[in-house]
């Protein structure tokens, strides 16, 4: 399964890690052993802090909240919050994770895999990492203005409200890339499709094309980014832009930016100034060529990435196949190799961690 | 503030534990010495396992998902399935726990208070439960179907629109009784008023009022209880009621309700079966009395908790100022003395399961 070319790759981002395990950030004065994925999964979890709040929104006033007697049409709402759970382990690494969901998803994109495995989100924070997970604003925990559909039922033009969307089973089979076509799986897929069920479960709908401009998830994710310090951004899909959009706004407050699968990266040309100095990783899954709707962004985000490279910045585009790991779909995060994706991404971030704190002035 | 019947009651209620603190239910041949609130939030937090799933859910063809390009239209979608997040600690007591957010709100209701302070989710897990916190179908991360919304914007008759609503800030201030009228608060209560904007941003859009007979929480609250055994549930607000009906569908299934500020009791005449057999605490916090909305629904509860107590039932009606403890809103499980209240549930459920398993045949 591993080619040449992947070998050198994988051997490169497991170079800080002993056989790509996962090493435990050191003490002064304290050494630990890298420890296997085994080894993370099985031992009592020993959090120090664990919570939920919510960051930013804004009040509107509006006079359709409700449609039906008795609940008052008139009245004040909140939106734009984005609702944030965490997870703080005992003895926690510097570098905060922050995962943010794609389309039509909500932050239990990073939980239990649809099959019952352990999502991301505890494999980190097993791994010694402090975790943040988020719904966007205007998903899952994070409320949404309903008075469009009010103001229609009470007349207004059905034309005028929101263009919210629901993705369907089929066109997602496709879009995630368990097959070339819904219901064929790939042969090599790696997708728990016996529980694929699970995963439909996950979906809601998504309000992202009734905005203007940029998303309203940007804003609270640099804010949240700011609060945290030296924070990387795990992203995913729809999300992929938002943390590089955070970084123009908060130059300062990201430490690292990993993209999974985003469905856009930075122009190249003129490059962003900050893209110079935080280390981005962008990995892409697998049958991404045969997909006409991924091959032109992983093309992109390997011509922005090359162009961050250039401008002596460092930012690295990861192919999955190219490194010999085969059959990853778009929901790499729920694939059955999930948590050996996840520690290359440990692998990587402390060895980019390492180097940008011995690079600092 | 403690009135001398209030002193009864409290300490029937503390009569298992020392001085109201967290009694942990002892393994065999092993004695845990009694342990207070701060012990409980000081000591970090050992979990034996973590995560999330969906219960239920059907699958629906739509032709209406979406109504922009070029995201297609029609093809399948899953709605009605109930997202639950649990944490089991390492030594885990026999009844897990179940919560069950209000209208308007998710599981978000039992997590970090707006002020900061430790949910009951956490509070329970850390006093020794497996704990299980639910968003109701059609809220939070459990989806919705917004395809009548895009059949209005495709032509469709904008009075088919369902009639979601959100609870405004003023309306939710005199229902939650922080205070008789928007923005005046009573002298004695205990929500943390100056973190109220975290409380507004935790509220969402209610679909419940678009559902035709039983609400589509309580079948798969039925399912999970089944499937956990032994379980208790905790109730807010408009959940009061679902407990009740998914004991109805699953006798067998749920070991203890315990139901904040119902908004609704079974009836108290003829009494269904169940409630016979299954302990029941019903829990009113201050200024029930001099609110129109809640003083029925706390009578009406009462009627029904004399009537299980005269058919050899167990249920009682907790009202907390006739208890001596004043202040209290619809709000208490985020109220300032919040884990005051927790110890008093546990100290039920201890002294109820107890006696529950001493009658089991």
């Amino acid at each position: 399964m591993t080619s040449p070319k992947g070998i050198g790759i994988i051997a490169a981002l497991c170079m800080v890690t002993a056989g790509c395990a996962v090493g435990h950030q050191a003490a002064p004065g304290r050494t630990d052993p890298p420890r296997d994925v085994s080894a993370i999964t099985a031992a009592p979890l020993v959090v120090r802090q664990e919570g939920s709040f919510f960051v930013g929104g804004t009040t509107l006033h509006s006079h359709s909240l409700a449609s039906i007697q008795p609940v008052a049409p008139e009245g004040s709402i909140t939106v734009g919050q984005m609702y944030v759970q965490y997870q703080i382990p005992l003895h926690a690494r510097e570098n905060p994770i922050v995962f943010v969901h794609g389309c039509c998803l909500t932050g239990k994109t990073w939980e239990t895999t649809p099959d019952g495995r352990m999502g991301w989100n505890e494999f980190f924070t097993r791994a010694g990492f402090a975790t943040y997970v988020v719904d966007q604003p205007w998903r899952g925990r994070s409320a949404t203005d309903i008075s469009p559909l009010n103001a229609a039922r009470l007349g207004a033009k059905a034309a005028d409200l929101p263009p919210v969307f629901a993705a369907s089973h089929e066109s997602a089979w496709t879009l995630f890339r368990f097959g070339p076509t819904w219901p064929a799986a790939f042969a090599d897929e790696r997708f728990p499709l016996s529980a694929i069920d699970a995963l439909w479960a996950q979906m809601v709908p998504d309000w992202t094309k009734s905005f203007q401009g940029i998303n309203p998830t940007v804003r609270p994710l640099a804010t949240l980014a700011a609060r945290l310090g030296h924070a990387i951004i795990v992203s995913h899909s729809q999300s992929g832009i938002y943390p590089f959009q955070a970084a123009t706004l908060q130059p300062e407050a990201i430490a690292g930016i990993i993209a999974i699968e985003p469905g856009a990266c930075p122009p190249a040309d003129p490059l962003p100034a900050p893209f110079r100095s935080i280390p981005i990783l962008i990995v892409f899954g697998d049958h991404v060529i045969e997909s006409p709707h991924w091959a032109p962004k992983q093309a992109q985000c390997r011509t922005f990435a090359q162009a961050v490279q250039k401008s002596g910045g460092n930012a690295t585009l990861l192919s999955l196949p190219d490194a010999g790991i085969h059959g990853n779909t778009h929901m790499m995060m729920q694939d059955l190799n999930s948590l050996e994706i996840a520690n290359l991404l440990i692998a990587w971030i402390e060895k980019n961690m390492a180097a940008a704190r011995a690079a600092a002035p």
